[in-house]
């Protein structure tokens, strides 16, 4: 009894996969899950060398526990997660660690952890990213919490995180919620990063009018390429999928996107920051956009446009298509860093940018060659205020510059929407205006409802009377 | 005693004005504020016709109103409606009415209305539109509450109200917090719309290289056109208003925009109910890109196009900015409609949007000509899901797709950002394709988080093992 290392609540895939891990790596686990059948599916899939035990009892399973007790939960966020809080506080003791590894809100781990706190117990909020691959065999971990607790769980997370050049893919991030928000920007990257490829993709198809095995060997291609990473990597993979009748799969795909709404959160809390984050923005709008089939439909035979049909030299046009893309990640990922930035002063979670570079070069959705270029940029300045400013990032973008804008006219030309490439160029555009026309809005502001104004040459607030 | 009609607690120069517009339609009106000065101010811009009585004592003020009494707050939104509300509250009889007419989000008026609705006092969140000038001399008003406890309202709200085709701008507009979604709804197409103007007004600058009074002229010949509208209106007077020395005073506004967060309110909300808002989105961002200045000077200097220099004929460019502008300023309304349209389901406010095109039409800061067709179109087809869907919309959007086609390919070559121009088209595009490339997402989702996916040919929840 008391000797089992780690606790996982909630057996589900990724539960499971991340209790197989551990135990791969020699640590006794412990699972627990009020279903029976999961229970049983973790006992079967495990190994004679393996060191499990799971039960659907709470008070049994905390007895597994060494103390202090380190226990994850992984249930679906919101309600269930204060459920099985609930169900374990009477038994646990001071100094006992939770961790919530689900996509959390941080308000909610928030609340959780000052809570917890104030009973003796250390709450950690996790992200988790990789997939259910990644929980098996490798995932990029984000913890937040109590400093001086992460000790306990230190040796089990780096044994199981993924390993980029012998690091481990984990790393204590900072206070309270610091590991969920992470993990929050990590997918609003990842959701503008998705939009972005699917936007190259419709360009391919419906632009140039490429076949899909042609469209697959281009993704496959650019992934030995300064694109390289895991969505360019398994976009290669998708396209060479068939389905039973031996036709692409990808075709009878619908084009309704669902969401879990890390991506929402994302954008609405850059709002909330003051922190523009357009790309992310657009790829939230362009899924609402998606959901609305019947109207596009109907709108597809009033709104139309007649393209011209223009010669394509296909080689240079794939390249800067290619240009395009790595512009538009870099900036996707700029406006996500940016946020964690602002957010590390407003939530005083004192982050290290390098180091969540660092931990996201394996094991997650969005890990990328590139992130070891911003791990270096973030070495050299840890002050940095936007990866945009590196010069070496400055570099790549600016030498992409006239990919992104040829990319641009020909899909206005074409009538393809391209919000998230044009929110990027927008982004850029615009940051790198000293002056915006934003004056104009101010005067406007003032005009009509006396907000007032500052000024450029002097100190103060004014306010005008514009008609006299 | 128990005479006058109307009360206002809150006596700041929206509160002030409204009194007064109110005294000059014969309505004996009181007023209530702390401050001394401010009752002070009111009764001395009073003339003798009026029948305006101000105190600071609340009890004074509520033995002058008649019964059931009505009473508007207009204070700062959040903590200060509620302090007012319990100030109020042990004097008021049932049946009373309370309305806020300030920008309160539309929770807040939820919980107020249920709150005051179990003591039988009847809650109204009022939108007003039109700035100080519009309440003294003809707002546009936004009333959401009780239908019954409206028609004691109905008379002095429409004497109030600015006049179009003698019809008044204020109806009542649906249950609880309506009129504050409404207003919050209008607010974020006025930002929209704030945005696609500066930016059409840096394209002339910064883009063709025109000077201030040619920039002028041309927004005020574009007042006589289908443009014409108060937004655009009084662009003409700001880029007439000189300094003291004589010199244009825009080119001395800082370009630092600020914001009272009903745009930010607007995009998060629109992002909750799954409705795509692009054009406001980008609005709030650029609003939140122009705050960093510092960042924005180093920036222009390390990320730099030499952009190409042509040859433009002046009328024709010019042309193509004003169709470019219509365009944008009608799909910006009908992403505002379209949030409008969905609320309506979701919150149980059964809007009619005719009814809100036509209080529009006349006092509000969004007032314009195409309100008119708005409205002309709701009357056609009540169940309307898009503005952009009626023939009348559609023939006058798809007449101008080659401008903003025209416009942006130019912005994109210059480099000039035009965020809201460029979301107003992917908008656009989005909307009238009948295959997005969202199937590739939903495959990616699927793919590494098990996400599943939805079939074009067949019903069911699909998952695929992408690798075998």
């Amino acid at each position: 009894m008391k000797t089992f290392d780690f606790g996982i609540v909630g057996l589900g895939v990724m539960g499971r996969n991340l209790l197989l891990n551990m135990a791969d790596q020699k640590h006794a686990v412990a699972g627990l899950d009020l279903d029976t059948e999961k229970v049983l599916s973790l006992t079967q899939e495990a190994n004679p060398q393996h060191q499990i035990k799971a039960t659907t009892e709470v008070k049994e399973f905390l007895e597994l526990l060494k103390q202090p007790r380190a226990i994850m939960i992984l249930v679906p966020a919101g309600k269930p997660v204060d459920t099985v809080i609930q169900s374990l506080l009477p038994h646990l003791d001071k100094g006992d660690i939770i961790i919530d590894g689900g996509n959390t809100y941080f308000t909610d781990t928030d609340r959780r952890f000052t809570e917890l706190s104030a009973k003796g117990i250390h709450f950690f909020g996790m992200g988790i990213s990789g997939g259910e691959k990644g929980a098996r065999f490798g995932p990029s971990l984000m913890p937040g919490g109590n400093k001086e607790a992460y000790e306990r769980l230190r040796p089990i997370f780096e044994s199981i995180a993924a390993k980029v050049d012998g690091e481990p893919c984990v790393e204590y991030l900072g206070n309270g919620s610091a590991g969920n928000y992470v993990k929050m920007a990590h997918n609003g990257i990842e959701y503008g990063i998705m939009q972005l490829i699917s936007e190259v993709y419709d360009l391919m198809k419906r632009g140039y009018g490429l076949d899909d095995s042609t469209i697959q060997k281009v993704f496959e291609d650019w992934n030995d390429t300064e694109l390289q990473s895991y969505l360019i990597e398994i976009i290669g993979h998708i396209l060479k999928k068939t389905d039973t009748d031996g036709q692409k799969l990808i075709n009878v795909i619908s084009d309704w996107a669902k969401s879990k709404g890390t991506g929402k959160w994302t954008s609405q809390n850059g709002m909330d920051l003051e922190v523009p984050l357009p790309t992310i923005d657009a790829a939230v709008a362009m899924r609402n956009m998606s959901k609305n089939k019947p109207e596009r439909i109907e709108a597809s035979a009033k709104l139309v446009w007649n393209a011209e049909q223009g010669n394509t030299d296909l080689p240079s046009a794939i390249e800067a298509l290619k240009g395009a893309l790595h512009f538009s990640i870099l900036i996707t990922y700029a406006q996500g860093l940016a946020l964690l930035t602002k957010a590390s002063q407003e939530y005083n979670y004192d982050l290290n940018l390098e180091t969540i570079a660092k931990i996201w070069r394996g094991g997650c959705i969005i890990r990328s060659v590139v992130l070891e270029d911003f791990r270096q940029a973030y070495a050299k300045n840890g002050e940095l205020k936007n990866i945009l400013l590196d010069d070496t990032i400055a570099k790549a973008i600016n030498e992409n510059q006239s990919s992104i804008r040829s990319t641009v006219q020909f899909a206005v030309q074409k009538g393809i929407p391209i919000a998230g490439l044009m929110n990027s160029l927008a982004y850029f555009d615009a940051y790198r205006s000293e002056k915006l026309p934003t004056s104009l809005i101010q005067a406007q502001r003032d005009y009509f409802g006396a907000h007032t104004y500052e000024r450029i040459d002097t100190n103060g607030i004014f306010h005008t009377e514009w008609n006299d």
